[in-house]
């Protein structure tokens, strides 16, 4: 099954584990003819990267993209897309003490389950390092939805019980270093917004706009809710207050408010797509912490190693990419929409 | 694009329009042999029925459903089971004042963006009756699933400004009623909770169980957020707090408490698979609303009709039908692990 | 796994046995905005038709399309399209012999082995029948094509050792009367063209225009042979005479010969697609046969009922159908080719 | 689209051109715990190596396969499975003389025209080498095949107007050098063969044994036709001749004859699987051909480099590969056919 893929018409798959020989990526489906700004791919995954502050884990990765096919003359050519980035940093023995013992809240339980086998160094398939290729196909997405006038954006907008419109660096810098100082985690609440989306993206009934954003947004390690619009707060919401009234701005219908996040019935309304992802703290504290072995036998672990305080700043640009992914996907599905 | 087909290895493909001759669905994937149990599909479609009470939509629909493939003696055999409920008490007429007006927060002017055509009546393609045929095969999944013990659950647990563990459906009807007074609608939250889920399902990377639950639920109309587990609320915790330690629980493996909803790693661990849907209030208010034409020219409208004043109680069922579909879709493609 | 369901822009979901309550299908992916002439859906149907002549099936039925959904005022919105018909003319008792009997070179026995029980009447779902809802499907294609100017037809080249460049509907009445009388039936061959095919349709790697085709017709009950240009006959060539050269044919790039069949690397190149698809006799022989009933039991069968001598005439719009459909699905494909 | 991935539940994505970095592929839903035998894996890809013999192209590659992911210790661990094959004899400059001139029957022509850019380097995608993946992943499918008993052989039947039950490999390359000697290229048949296949395999209505079997062959670089059992013959047969009587053998219902090659209702009855595949002759004649330049005006061409007189014996090892992987995608699907 074809489960490491994500994308109907842009489409990508993705492969690697943490502390294997690479992680990688091959896009299918990248319109032909773009001539590729590879600093702005570089941009993207050094917002990603490692080791840029204490807050942040220790590893330190030079992520230097290979691109293996697809380019001709740095031009897409329609064919796929491969691209590979060496693991250089990884130190299989750092992770000796969580071979035989499953780490709580950690995926190294389920995937033993599951598969009866797996890579346990840095939690393998299972890292978050893994989303690395989703970076570099969301930076080459950005790109493509720039010539359209199309831009994604992301803002940190809780993290604990602290909120903000949007936090700055040095805020989140702030806050983080509490925790880490307590040898705690923290969850956080990242905001996207999607400008200048066209009116009709999204395939109802099971490829709604929100449907597919909701599906790329939970693949993200540690995210924990999803939300739209008002989201939540919706449930609280009268529709007189709720409903957002159509007006005719300058020649353009658009609506005076937008409860809705600029989806309706699952196809974009030429709104901001608004929508906001909720990470819960990652489970690798610094403390002694109850669990069992792979016999099932009650022991403890102490985690050690290179870890992050919260997912917020480095979860950005993923959060953006995978936006930026179904967007692109669903404006080159609207070209079927009329012969 | 298959965009009306749902699901990997059991697949439904909905059709249909609110007042069209008929809505149905195609099931492609149903394992062989499965005796059905008629009275059990009919017990959730008459839970989905409207025309029960005050606060539920005025509509009389028998809902019968005929089978019309994929069936011998009773029995699925393997081949795709098509069925049709047909439209009966459709009235095109109630609509004709929509006909050349957008409705606010209704799918009216997106599908006319979109397609350049739309079929007004009672929604169309865009109405909540055509998530019928989903509470079909969300009954036949749900068959599939106690025979393996698996059972799918749901409650309100918000309405508005209330919320509770769970309300009774004396509860529901109290509050709606007051909405419906004040000629208003409201939002709602449902709480599902899979029960008894075998470990190991979901397919990481992008096909973890809560992206594709996820993915699922946001395909009901009016669904504006999904959280799994603590979903949301892990925004504001702790690592400390929110990490589930693992315990030997009388030779088998669970956690001490189950912050995660019974999933890690996108892949279920064996604990009760919990998740949390949250509904924007029903758009029909009975109010006086701001809108345009189909010619962007500012006019108003007063919505006629057969209107539910919320979602719930009538969406449980299909809250629960989604999450059938998903968990059996994963059991079958769990099969596929190992040779 | 959806099985029942073919195209991936333009896509088709069949369902239905040959003698349960119906045959139909589900069209999802077709553009919006297309009036539908339902007099070219059945002119097809009829060319489909059983009961028409001497050598054919004596099975009256009407084969009258009942639309479900996606079309308004007869043009389609872009929503599903589902249709059924009715089996009415259904005998279920005329296969009582056969319930508990394997025809030979049937699909009786490997439907029982797969799912371990069968809709035996008529074949069930292996009937050549459920091939209906592909003509349907494809009568639309076909209309949708012709307004690009496209244009797909059939040619019967081969029945049994008799060869033609184009058998007349008497021809072929003549030659197959010949093995009704004998008690037999026969093989065939159908070529078909598909004329002002743009250039560039075709997806590789491995949605190479031939290879989607070729998966199409060998879907086609009794097909047991595909080839594309000179197919078979290529292997006996040198590559001198086999290539095409190109020419500048007034200011367009064409090709002196058509020995590629009108696909090169798997994408069209203008000229005509030609191909071909070889028919096995149809089984259903008037004789006593040795065969094994359902416990392994060596039996003799004696075939009753209504049944054709050979695949053609009826199979040509069906060649039709399912060539029309993969064209359009490619059109619409390569609109994804470039933003 | 996803036009570079193959199969359903054991899926290949490919990519990489001629000339380009590096070739390779990512393998989906490989079955977890399998002990990999890279030996076996070089073996393949030495049938399918170049530079072996007088007839075949010159190119010298190592062809070194890379595993950058998806194994543990040598085993399978159930996630992606991505490698790849560095090109290290690439001479983009030998290609220099067909950057703006369209090769006759080569796919330069096409692919410009769809994507208006193309790497013409060796061909670029469309260049046989781009199918070293496939033999890759058929010989890790082969291999898991293997522990279930099954086998799946090729032998070269025919090569233009010499045909053989096996020609053996000196037989070959005595034919093929006196196609070398003219300066001329040659078709060939190769015959593929799958034993000791499971009851059962197949997915009607569109994922029939043969149709995505010929789905797979016709993806093969030059191949024009396809046939499976007794293919085109069939046509010629009467039904009576042609059918396959059912026997009881030995308590095992087994076909006294094997027309059908394997395959009955699309799907396997349990006889070997019997098909075969007629490759169209290379067309990179070492002679002077009429063409056209990337204007369109008429030119000639004659090709330079490395280049085979025929797809056999190097196409062997990928007919097997795709039968393999067509063969182990069908057995996992069928685990989903029963609950």
């Amino acid at each position: 099954m074809n489960s490491n893929t994500f994308g109907t018409a842009f489409c990508l798959t993705t492969f690697g584990e943490s502390h294997g020989a690479a992680i990688g990526g091959v896009i299918d489906g990248c319109p032909a003819g773009i001539l590729l700004d590879k600093a702005l791919i570089e941009k993207e995954l050094s917002r990603r990267k490692s080791g840029q502050n204490n807050t942040m884990s220790m590893r330190k990765e030079p992520d230097e993209v290979e691109f293996l096919s697809g380019l001709y003359e740095g031009k897409t050519t329609g064919t796929p897309i491969a691209f590979i980035i060496r693991n250089k940093d990884a130190k299989a023995s750092d992770y000796e003490n969580i071979k035989d013992v499953f780490r709580p809240s950690h995926a190294d339980f389920t995937y033993q389950m599951k598969y009866g086998i797996r890579d346990y160094a840095g939690g393998g398939r299972g890292s978050a390092r893994t989303l690395l290729p989703c970076v570099v196909a969301g930076a080459i997405a950005k790109q493509i939805l720039s010539t359209q006038g199309i831009e994604v954006l992301s803002d940190v907008i809780r993290i604990g019980e602290e909120s903000s419109k949007s936090f700055s660096q040095e805020e989140i810098e702030r806050i983080l270093s509490r925790f880490r100082e307590e040898k705690d985690t923290v969850g956080a609440v990242v905001q996207g917004t999607v400008k200048n989306v066209p009116v009709g993206l999204g395939e109802p009934a099971f490829q709604k706009f929100q449907a597919v954003l909701a599906h790329a947004m939970m693949t993200i390690n540690a995210a924990k809710g999803f939300e739209i619009g008002e989201g939540l707060h919706a449930a609280r919401m009268r529709g007189s207050d709720c409903n957002d009234a159509f007006i005719n701005d300058g020649g353009k219908i658009r609506t005076l408010t937008n409860h809705s996040g600029g989806v309706q019935g699952g196809i974009t309304n030429g709104e901001d797509v608004v929508f906001r992802v909720a990470f819960k703290p990652i489970p690798s504290v610094m403390q002694l912490q109850q669990t069992v072995d792979s016999q099932g036998k009650a022991t403890t672990i102490e985690i050690q190693g290179r870890h992050d305080v919260c997912v917020v700043p480095r979860v950005l640009p993923m959060v953006e990419a995978m936006a930026a992914m179904v967007t692109l996907d669903f404006i080159l599905l609207k070209k079927c929409n009329k012969i």
